[in-house]
């Protein structure tokens, strides 16, 4: 169960036996079914989950009532909502499972310890927020200044496995066009290959 | 000249003297003029910097050729783009100064080193990550779900100073509106109060 984030975690850093028994024992292992919410908004985000089998979406609601998708995340990602869960303030945002998914769950306090406890730890998670800040900051930028066959082409580079898992609707929808753009930006690609 | 910074990292982990003297070995004090460009699309960013004195923007051209500023960063922030310093890659971004500006800069190979040498330097990196990642996310998520206005009160608390720094146009484009909707939203704020 644990080989998975061990990996994840040893790329970053080398861990002792003992240091990988410690972090395994503050990771509570979750299975949940398709459209769980983990997370909604108003509450506070009391987790990290690592994915060791699933799909997770985390987005939120605008004006319209319309979803708007922030992040994918399937095997070997992390997902939380950042600000909340570092903060333990209350979220905007909803996290929700879109398949059947297993899930290793760490919370604020446990985190902490673990710092405290191996301290190059923190060289593991400042290196993911490095990543995910850069994802984070290419999608606003692509978002204004590439097309949007372009961010697509960008997304399954990024995301290979989401098409084949994810209705077309919510991809759209983290690329901020409407699922009929979509169809119509495939379709253009089809016949340019 | 250090007092600032040192101030800065302490809030986050306690460090010896020695440590600090070590961490003022790896900044390279730099004084620039207004409007230099510490970093233009293309390049790789070799630094990230700690701002003394002075004011920065970072953002890019969009397909019009219009400025979309990411980032302001003042006194006692630090600016760079993440994604290029931490991968050495080009950048798509612009850093310039609109203020005569005092910087502290670090280079990739000096920090990796810091890193080595003063492991627990992880955890300020690690939270100050945490603190831009949430600010992006919320500028994501603000940009879609909140009005001009609500943005602007949000933007003047993050940046109670810059207003008076910085030209209406150039917070209008952090905005994502025109300079005259900005100019409405603040009579707007004038009437109300």
């Amino acid at each position: 169960m644990f080989q998975e984030v061990d990996k994840h975690i040893t790329r970053c850093s080398p861990f002792s036996q003992a240091e990988l028994e410690l972090f395994h024992s503050k990771l509570k292992p979750r299975k949940v079914r398709k459209r769980t919410f983990l997370l909604s908004e108003g509450e506070v985000c009391r987790f990290e989950a690592y994915i060791v089998k699933g799909c997770v979406k985390k987005y939120f609601i605008d004006n319209n009532g319309d979803e708007v998708i922030l992040q994918f995340a399937v095997e070997d990602w992390w997902i939380s909502d950042i600000a909340s869960f570092a903060e333990q303030k209350p979220s905007n945002l909803f996290i929700e499972t879109l398949e059947d998914s297993e899930l290793l769950m760490i919370d604020f306090e446990s985190k902490e310890q673990l710092y405290k406890e191996i301290p190059h730890l923190e060289r593991v998670f400042r290196l993911m927020l490095q990543r995910s800040y850069a994802v984070l900051e290419n999608r606003l930028y692509s978002t204004v200044a590439n097309s949007a066959e372009e961010r697509y082409l960008d997304f399954i580079k990024r995301y290979p496995t989401i098409p084949q898992r994810v209705p077309q609707q919510q991809i759209a929808s983290y690329l901020g066009i409407t699922p009929e753009s979509l169809s119509r930006i495939k379709s253009n690609l089809i016949k340019k290959s």
